[in-house]
């Protein structure tokens, strides 16, 4: 089995931390990762300070196999993301030539200012995130991909960056409901855990449609028969616990 | 003018780096913090995992004033939360005697099992976060304050805790909108940042009810008249862009 490949995302944005903003992308990328075999392992949020952003940054490049940055790289004064990330690196950044002379070709001249100019702003030894369509590129430097904080555009990046990337065995998922409130299943399903260490098996109350406390039971593993022998034991739980009594 | 009051969230769940369940909570604190005169610095997300727990809590709550933590204080093996908060802070965790009795009130004899016990173990020191309508309770150890992963109820939380919780004084905010490309505003914009260092400006891109791209000009500050001796630069610098030639 091919080794498991991990990831951490840096949100960027004193936005985000005021709640002006609500964040869509941290469960956009969750969900896109698992889909494509890379574990999701830790999520930080950090203002549009330079210290926070480059401690974080190095914090998770140093722990998983990919960090995912998202927002600061816009044209203003508070997107100091492209240069948070040169310092984390300990590389330069300057104007990227490629970046400036597509500037130069959508741009009015009158257009292409010092701040529309700070989005060619690139790490050296950063290779370009761009499109047709993405007008200020994102960048992949070492381990680490740097995306817009605008999910469309963000989205567009991933779909981009994401057949460059090493993945693992997926992680494979099956859910169950099991009309029971968490509490009545808690005792057994510890148990089947225990006798299942290669699956992780997760527990999600709801209030279903008739506005009952419901539970949603799911059971994951990269491996197949390993999930479905503790998916078995989870049903056959499930199907004694709803035994009529004789 | 009083301290500033600082805080840092810990969102904990394997649900959440998976994809499966889309955080609700992060926003919502933030914003209840902000009009309450909490900074909110750094959010961190970590997976059910006790030395990951263990190890961001300690993080963040040696560096802010408070720290809330979401999630894993259910009744089934995932919740470990309570566990690993007694074990950040080096103490003991046992059935609280005042869940317990609790419990013996509202749980049928049969119901109150092992897994339903499991929600009445509370840290040693730490102070109940409880009500008529809350089951499982939260809890306050130092300055972490835990809290359940299910919106509805971590948000009944928050209301019982918050008005125990010290606050400074609060960031207030004004939103200008510009009518003009974020590019177009950024160069002056930054000059009238450099000269309010006081205040905080923001610069949010939208696409507008024509389809046309458009920025939100957020400014931020603890002192009234900073706050709009640098609004009004902005207001003046946004009337001279949309001047019209002569």
């Amino acid at each position: 089995m091919s080794e498991i490949v991990t990831a951490g995302i840096l949100v960027i944005g004193d936005e985000i931390l005021s709640g002006r903003t609500k964040d869509k992308n941290i469960g956009y990328i969750a969900e896109y990762l698992t889909n494509i075999g890379i574990d999701l392992r830790e999520v930080r949020v950090v203002a549009d300070d330079e210290a926070d952003i480059v401690a974080a940054l190095n914090a998770l490049r140093s722990r998983y196999t990919y960090v995912f940055t998202t927002g600061g790289i816009g044209p203003t004064h508070d997107d100091i993301t492209a240069d948070s990330v040169a310092k984390a690196f300990g590389v330069g950044i300057d104007h990227h030539p490629e970046v400036v002379a597509r500037f130069r070709e959508r741009y009015a001249p009158g257009d292409l200012n010092e701040a529309r100019l700070r989005m060619a702003r690139i790490p050296d030894g950063a290779s370009l995130i761009q499109s047709a369509t993405i007008l200020a590129p994102g960048f992949v430097i070492g381990n680490v991909i740097v995306m817009a904080g605008v999910p469309s555009i963000m989205q567009a990046m991933l779909d981009i960056v994401a057949p460059q990337l090493n993945s693992g065995p997926r992680m494979l998922s099956e859910q169950v409901r099991a009309n029971a409130r968490e509490g009545d299943v808690g005792t057994p399903l510890r148990a089947i855990q225990a006798r299942h260490p290669d699956t992780i098996i997760g527990s999600y109350p709801f209030l279903d449609e008739n506005g009952q406390p419901n539970t949603s039971l799911v059971v994951r593993s990269r491996d197949p028969e390993k999930l479905h022998a503790a998916l078995a034991e989870v049903e056959a739980m499930l199907a004694d616990f709803h035994k009529p009594a004789v």
